[in-house]
């Protein structure tokens, strides 16, 4: 039969630190400890396979209970004292400890062992009968709560009756005597309730408290945190039996938590707070104020000496931050917890990078101890730490950083007041391509509809722009320029702040600072005087040292590109046209362009938008040189260029010099079920062939002017949405054509390369035959899911929170790639396409390039590259080293 | 080197019949009627390699002079006569053909060899100066237009003139003297528009006659009608030489073209028609009327006896009907082509039946001899063939049949007009859902948007129902109760007749006809008494024997599955239950359901829809017991079913107790984007899963209740729209439970399968998965299509036509099956699902089901059955039955 009981005590224990899996976090650390010599109190710990086993069958194992007599016996003996005795008697701690920390979620019975006769014992012996009194009334209403089920309020209830009757402000001032009469008043109230009483033998309270435990693993605080935070169901939690030491007998006793480092800014400080004759809840009641842990080396000189000598073991021992609890007992220093401390990510940051220094931890380590995804924390605007706010609503946090501004209710609103110099927030019930100079003019968008992948939250992310969307709570009013939550109302001009961050929004000018990352990154500080600057840096340079994928951003502007450049982007991955057409006067030959009622038509509004494509281009090619840039020819439907309301249809006819009703119905006309799956892509530049032809000139002659002036260029030219090989050559054709006269016209050649988008199933199917043809692909994984899984990532926020809920999906597929389903095309495409074509370029310019566990399945399908919006570079660079490194 | 030059003549030919791919069907053919003593002109066959290398190349192979020289030498020997003899010179015809008849799209010269000396001979050998001058002034106007480029209407020009000067009326009519001037004329309109003379020796002019016949290959109509009937263009065609004998010598002379069988009806008869005194061109010009082929037996018995036998001694050996043209020169018969007849769909049945009683072929070629796709013609209603009338638009010919009726502009208006007993047909922009009520009220419907899988055309098709979509001609004005087509405006109430096999639109009431098998599947007409029927009838007999595929039907209503078994339906594969919401005023309750609360208000509203479900499904049991019927979970977005005309919204909303903007409100949140890949199929279920328990519940309620009734029940649930096994799984725990529910309480148990829709590609990628919990699949190769390609098929016809008419589609995927995309995902599914469950079910029940190539493709593929429309279960159960036979 397995062993179920691990003990450590005396210098000495069964277990390690690498037993998480069977003793849990807490108790293998706690064996490890007492290994190092550490002084951590004697106990046992069982194990979680025996957690496992009670949930599944209702029963522990047959040899548990010797197994756990055994090692009560070896405590007794330990610590000197037993088990029950009524003179001096054995109390005990029983906690939980799973292998991964779930602070506060789990239960805890301390002071067990105390009854109507040891409670007398405990008393004599610490020579303080208000602490036995006190100690027993808790554990009497921590075991009938607990174990029992008996409702808590019910106990504070009788407790505050006693603090009315006693005078006592505080239950620290509630005498011995009442705190006896308390203790009769629970173990009735116990009665009462459940018709039985509360055991008063201490083997039984054991066995109580140790399933109590094991059932506490299903409560629903602890399985819902275990779903947030992607923590498997088994095994389950082990159990930590330890002998209790006391920080309240007096003022020689105390008890603390500490952190090796500063767990906020990362500083190499000991860090921590600390109460004289107190137990561990009073630290977290937060009734009384504690003190900083240096005002312990005054109060306790020997135990403080002691604690600073362990906090420098442990952490060279666990290579890591931790976090400590700890008691005096009577001068005497008791370790009760060790584990790796939470941080922010500027602390993250910083403590990987000068452990590195510290000769502590490798390279290596320290590129895998961040969380990627934590990182662009470091490059939003923030909130000013010392502001307090009410929250106005929430809703989906789709591009974080903090914002301030007016609220305005429409594009060019948002565009006129932003050029009179005013900060605007654009609040829309949805956006739409249209609003796009709304957008650029806004510090920040807020949404009442659309999802995380909506078209304000990717347009924001791109341009690392605030974003909150989805907030269901607000109701948007365009037409009286308002919007209400609930009673109150905020009209056009009405201050609000949005955290795109946490999805919150606030009324008022709540200030907001830039980050330190970004004040460098601008020139406004110094980098030697930003310490999580240079770590984040270097962190950076290391990961740039392993990684194997290159990493490139998605950017439509020379602005954008030079931003990518900043955070690190080795090319460009997706440069979307269109967006261009959207920017000031140039909606008008775009425009004109779709009402021509013929070819001739189009060609001379086409002219009208080549020079503005060129210069485009141009900036682009430049900020970017010599990196690739890759643009991807027109691509949504032409219907999104079009006015939709009635006054700009008005206004749109008598530019255009068409009647209304004619260019209504061509409005209507366009109109589509599924613009998703409708006419757009290459199939406006197979309809449309002069379209693609005035893109690959503009590309051309931009590329080849740039060249002129010295830079390297490589354009790499990206046809959207092709189904077959045969909408890829027919493009193809068009381009090479166009690249033959300009550069033969101009007199000067240079390299390029003609690829498409795998963003359609039927285009990874048929990989082999595309790659004959394409000479790179570029994963468009946001189309790709939506047509793979038939999910429109517009519609879907009606029931993708039930199934990411419901555990249908194990995440939004929009946010972390669906590896099962889209993944399969995915590898299925890169092996055929590679088969056809030997090294054949492959990247992913989707959503999911700058999302760290994506980023890690791309490397692992042997991509070349991923792009992303440049504020996901420093993500993609950091989780693109992991992946390698792993 | 090989042979490029293959002789025939004197009862021997070089080639044979089984040579079509190098000698062309005509030549091939021309070989074999020689060999087997049919007397045929002889001469030689240039084979089709020498086209393709001279199409390529631009140059015949080195040795084709030296072989065609030797051919002439052996032509001149076996006819008596010289090439280029001026007293009795040997005159040929050169004509195309290629490996498939491509009738009046190539080019041919006849009477080459004449000239200006050699024509006298002729005309002194034939006696009869006017036939040898008219023979050369033809000549020299086809080798001036086919071989030198002059326009045609040139030679007209000069021609037409002489008939004024010379007082005649019909060409025939002209002295022989003026035509000797107008063959002067002709000469010198060639020189003055060429430069050069029009060649008189006969062996130039035959080469410039061979490389025109090889380069009429590549003319436009040529090239279109390849397109069109899906013919490769190589081989090219052959190049047939051959000596000319001549029906316009005299009344001894003639010529004629005939049928061994009655093209039209199939009846064995011969068939065809005769001038005396005339070429061919003049039987096809349509100048004098010809003369039935009987009327021959008077004119020249030998001749008539010689051709009965020939015609026997044809069908015999090709043993198939065939279409004959002969001439009779001075009493004696000629052949000068033979090829299998064209024919009507009711010929082609009759004549296939008819072969196999009269030994002639077997069942097996029986079956492979009729285009299933043709079958349902046989089915809809006919114009009555005595009438004409003016087309007044042409659009796509989505159902065919012919239907006429008064035209209404709304679904609600065609349902009171119909209960009055008027027949309507149902003219909309376009058909959604809502308009169900109007097309089952209606003859027939008519849009003006829409593709050919449109929903209008779905419906249709699958009712049987004529429909005519996308009539880009018409402009419907719902408003004004009217559309127009130019200047024409069509009201209401005004009568149109629409054919929907041709997709033509008529003004006025056209009489129509039920079909000949109609009238016997609906006991009009006695069988022995409808010879197509009785030849239709058994050769899906033999299908049937041959097949391995099943043949299922999409049959939504009692009604529909009783049609279904008439054509032989073997159960449903497709009974869709939201048609069933639209009945009647069923559309209440579920918009009850829809605008509910919360969870118990749409348990009150699907209370009452139960029993509405329960009675439909066990009609739907007994018109298909002891066959299976799977039905389909609700599957479309809830805003389908909500009104969103203004008038509509005030009415529901009284009826439903809410306020306007309320519904309004929930009518607005619930639009979708992108709805083909919205909130929809399993979504639903998962969201509400109450509906799913009342569909479950009405099923197996139905179920056990046909059941007691003593009749066999079958029933398949499926889950549609499926992307992850937890989808599955979640559904069909409800499915199982209500199944339990209902069978306990009812004391009765019986099989029924659960199993998915494979329509998302990422349910064909995961499809191992699905099976291990899945009873079934069926490929829903509608939506698979649409995602797989991501292409909407209610908008793909903006640009759909032009990729077909561009060859990037070869043909519209949601007609004929994507075998490379789509058909990769339905083969990867089948093989993945079948590792995990050995001999898992597999079916398709999209519209593909019906259409045969695309069945082929299924019985190759593994699949267990197909499921259809109705009325296309014949067209599948011969596909399927050619499949297996293949």
């Amino acid at each position: 039969m397995p062993q179920n009981v691990f003990f450590f005590g005396n210098g000495k224990a069964e277990g390690t630190r690498e037993w998480r899996d069977l003793l849990g976090g807490k108790g293998a650390n706690l064996h490890e400890m007492t290994n190092l010599g550490i002084p951590v109190p004697p106990g046992f710990t069982i194990t979680t396979t025996v957690c496992d086993e009670f949930l599944k069958h209702g029963t522990s194992p047959g040899n548990l209970r010797d197994e756990v007599n055994a090692a009560l016996a070896r405590l007794e003996a330990t610590v000197g004292r037993k088990f029950g005795d009524p003179k001096d008697p054995l109390l005990v701690s029983v906690r939980s400890g799973a292998r991964v920390s779930m602070p506060g979620m789990m239960e805890t019975i301390l002071n067990l062992g105390l009854n109507d006769e040891t409670v007398e014992g405990l008393a004599a012996q610490s020579k303080n009968p208000r602490f036995a009194w006190d100690s027993y009334r808790r554990f009497l209403q921590m075991y009938g709560d607990v174990v029992m089920g008996v409702a808590s309020e019910q106990f504070e209830q009788l407790l505050s009756t006693k603090r009315m009757l006693s005078g006592a402000k505080t239950d620290a001032e509630i005498p011995a005597d009442i705190l006896k009469t308390l203790a009769g008043e629970y173990k009735l109230l116990v009665k009462h309730s459940l018709g039985r009483e509360l055991p008063m033998d201490p083997h039984e309270q054991l066995w109580g408290a140790i399933e109590a435990v094991f059932k506490s693993w299903t409560l629903k605080k602890a399985v819902d945190y275990r779903k947030v935070n992607v923590i498997p169901d088994t095994p389950g939690t082990a159990v930590n039996v330890m002998a209790m030491v006391f920080g309240n007998l007096g003022d020689d006793s105390g008890t603390g938590v500490a952190f090796t480092r500063d767990p906020s800014t990362g500083e190499r400080r000991f860090y921590g707070e600390f109460l004289v004759n107190a137990q561990g809840e009073d630290v977290v009641a937060g009734i009384r104020t504690p003190l900083p842990i240096t005002a312990m080396a005054d109060a306790f000189p020997e135990a403080y000496a002691a604690l600073m000598k362990v906090q420098d073991t442990l952490e060279k021992h666990f290579r890591d931050m931790q976090d400590l609890e700890f008691t005096v007992e009577r001068k005497t220093l008791y370790m009760l917890q060790t584990r790796t401390g939470k941080r922010t990510v500027a602390a993250a940051v910083r403590i990987a990078h000068e452990m590195v220094a510290e000769g502590l931890i490798s390279k290596t380590d320290a590129v895998k101890r961040v969380r990627p995804s934590q990182l662009d924390q470091l490059l939003h605007p923030v909130l000013d730490p010392g502001t307090r706010a009410t929250v106005l609503a929430t809703g989906l946090p789709a591009s974080p950083g903090a914002a301030s501004g007016q609220a305005v209710f429409d594009a060019d609103e948002a565009e006129r007041r932003a050029a009179r110099g005013d900060q605007v927030i654009l609040v829309r019930p949805e956006t739409t391509p249209e609003d796009f100079h709304g957008i650029v003019a806004a510090r920040a968008v807020l949404t009442e509809r659309g999802g995380m992948t909506s078209h304000a939250a990717v347009v924001c992310r791109g341009m690392g722009k605030v974003a909150v969307v989805g907030c269901k709570d607000i109701r948007v009013d365009v037409t009286k320029r308002c919007f209400t939550v609930g009673d109150t109302v905020v009209s056009e001009r009405d201050w609000i702040t949005l955290d795109g961050a946490t999805g919150r929004v606030y009324a008022g000018h709540l200030p907001t600072v830039p980050s330190e990352v970004m004040r460098v990154l601008g020139g406004t500080l110094r980098a030697p005087d930003a310490p999580v600057f240079q770590s984040y840096d270097e962190l950076l340079c290391w990961a740039d040292g392993a990684r194997r994928l290159k990493v490139r951003a998605n950017a439509d502007t020379p602005k954008d590109a030079r931003t990518a450049r900043q955070f690190g982007a080795e090319g460009i991955g997706l440069c979307r046209t269109e967006h261009m057409f959207f920017e000031g006067d140039r909606i008008t030959p775009m425009r004109e362009m779709i009402v021509a009622h013929d070819e001739a038509g189009r060609r001379r509004a086409l002219e009208k938008l080549l020079p503005m494509q060129r210069s485009d281009f141009e900036g682009i090619f430049e900020a970017m040189s010599p990196y690739p840039v890759t643009i991807r020819l027109l691509d949504p439907p032409l219907h999104e260029f079009l006015p939709h309301g009635g006054e700009e249809v008005k206004l749109l006819a008598r530019t255009l010099g068409i009647t209304r009703p004619e260019l209504n119905h061509l409005v209507d006309s366009l109109r589509e079920t599924n613009p998703m799956l409708g006419h757009r892509g290459c199939r406006l530049g197979i309809t449309y062939p002069e379209i693609t032809e005035m893109q690959a000139r503009a590309i051309f002659r931009a590329a080849v002017s740039v060249k002129r002036r010295g830079k390297e260029v490589h354009p790499e030219i990206m046809i959207p949405l092709v189904a077959t090989v045969k909408e890829f050559d027919h493009q193809r054709a068009i381009v090479d054509r166009v690249a033959e006269e300009v550069m033969g016209s101009m007199g000067e050649s240079l390299p390029y390369l003609v690829g498409t988008m795998i963003e359609l199933p039927r285009a990874a199917l048929t990989a082999d035959l595309i790659a004959a043809r394409a000479e790179f692909f570029s994963f468009g994984t946001n189309d790709l899911t939506q047509t793979t899984l038939g999910l429109s990532r517009d519609d879907a926020g009606r029931f993708l929170p039930l199934y990411v809920e419901k555990g249908i999906f194990p995440e939004d597929p929009f946010r972390v790639l669906d590896v099962e389903g889209v993944g399969q095309l995915i590898e299925m495409a890169v092996k055929k396409g590679r088969a056809t074509r030997a090294g054949l370029k492959c990247g992913i310019c989707g959503e999911h390039g700058g999302e760290p566990a994506s980023v890690g399945f791309f490397h692992r399908a042997g991509l070349d590259y991923v792009s992303c919006s440049p504020f996901r570079v420093p993500i993609a660079r950091l989780a693109a080293g992991q992946a390698a490194l792993e």
